[in-house]
């Protein structure tokens, strides 16, 4: 695949991503009985945390959403939207695992890139896509005073991970860089969408004692 | 009202504000049987925070406290007080109403100008204002292990949101720099108490599935 | 001590304190049921996240574990070591509190050195000493759902401070730099072995109103 057209498909993934993060985290906001105004940061939180926490770490400035105001319209647009029309789009919950399976790879591919652009190591690459994948849902748990779902549910951030390592090796080692991107959304997205058809969940680690 | 005035009264109105959100952040951690230590962080986060989040989204260094640490010592050193008179304070809520809402504009007005001064776009710089004004808030929630109370109440942010607005109108679009500071402050103010005195709320987003 | 030798110590100490706060973390995460990838990230942000909160908030670039992600491998390693031999590490409980207690001093001398070495002033100096001790435990306990421990727990953040404020008079008021570090290390290692042996807990600000 020529750049451009990688370009081209990661950023409209990346319009699809954040509008997708942000009806599910409005959905989150309504299940903790939040106002409207509750529902819109947590949107916004949930779909541009990620890639911002991404670039504080990083110092990568300025930040997507303060270059790109439009994105903070969208995703509050987006979770409005939702709030208007939950009633609907309670019957759609496969498409939205869809989505939101479509966002985690990109963010994840996303994130990589901007790691590379910035000449830092393979392992902070790997870090960067990680975080820019699944920050946001963390931030959005953390907010709505959950136990980050993140750590506890099917294989979400080891999905992150296989993406990142697989662009990593095809763009890196094999020099395959036409390959990479579409080859690691697809990896991704196949073994997230498997994950979530047969509840394949990481080992847990159950610990009790009594220091505390 | 020419600029050196508006810039005195926007400072008076911080070193106010900082102070007021101290003692009722002090108030908070006391609820929740901290120790002086834990009362004197979370003033000082509720207090500072806003304004630290703003400037590490932004870039915008060094950050306030880092170049005026004497506002550290003041928010904890109010919030020390607060501990040792918490007795007399239980008495004064109508004061504390008044100052945290005297902040919240403060604080708003003052995130636009930083905004403004960096040359950010204008949705950018009514977004930095509410970060500002809203975010020590948030930050005292989730360390005290709270939903915040933000997404939850009464037009707190809305507050905020239509202070930045008028700011902006008032400066930006007609031109009336004078006008803006004290404007906006008297508007946002005005609001707050309203919604308190009438105990206004935005709607709520409720939403009930059964997908977890 | 001559200054490559207090680097040294420095330096070795930091590295066994970030191994043995994300072996304590990882028990943590462990206590809330955890997955193997939320064990490797509860114990990257509690043994890196103070000092990247540090280097975030004073805009000190690249942090820590960017420049070295050898440093990311380390923790996830033990964390994951930790979470294999749990069973054995159930009776260190003394060895544990021991590391940590180097840890907490170790982290607040450097803490202190990256302010001093960046030319902030004296105040902002002891508060980056603090947030590089404290601030990973919050992080952890924010994650994990808890009241942060350190609001509620025996002298752990006055140790910090105290540490501290021994470094910058030895350094800055005397001009003992050569026995700052070694000095500092040792008086905040007695207190905090002292405090957990007799128990001592910093005054609690109970406060009850029926203002919400």
């Amino acid at each position: 695949m020529p750049a451009e057209a990688s370009t081209l498909l990661l950023h409209s993934l990346y319009l699809v991503a954040i509008v997708a993060e942000a009806m599910t985290a409005a959905l989150a906001a309504g299940r903790r009985d939040m106002d409207w105004f509750g529902v819109c940061v947590i949107a916004c939180v949930t779909a541009l945390g990620g890639g911002s926490l991404r670039d504080v770490l990083l110092g990568h400035y300025p930040l997507t959403w303060v270059a790109h105001p439009e994105y903070l319209g969208m995703t509050a647009g987006a979770a409005m939207l939702t709030a208007l029309c939950a009633r609907v789009l309670r019957h759609l919950r496969s498409l939205f695992l869809l989505l939101d399976a479509l966002g985690l790879v990109a963010f994840t591919v996303i994130g990589c890139k901007v790691a590379q652009q910035m000449g830092l190591s393979l392992p902070i690459i790997l870090v960067s896509g990680m975080i820019t994948g699944c920050a946001g849902g963390v931030l959005r748990d953390v907010l709505c005073n959950d136990i980050p779902l993140l750590f506890r549910r099917e294989l979400y951030a080891s999905v992150s991970l296989l993406t990142g390592l697989v662009y990593i090796g095809l763009d890196f080692m094999l020099g395959l860089t036409s390959l990479a991107v579409p080859v690691a959304l697809t990896v991704g997205l196949a073994l997230r969408l498997l994950a979530l058809r047969f509840n394949w969940q990481m080992p847990k680690f159950v610990y009790r004692d009594d220091w505390h």
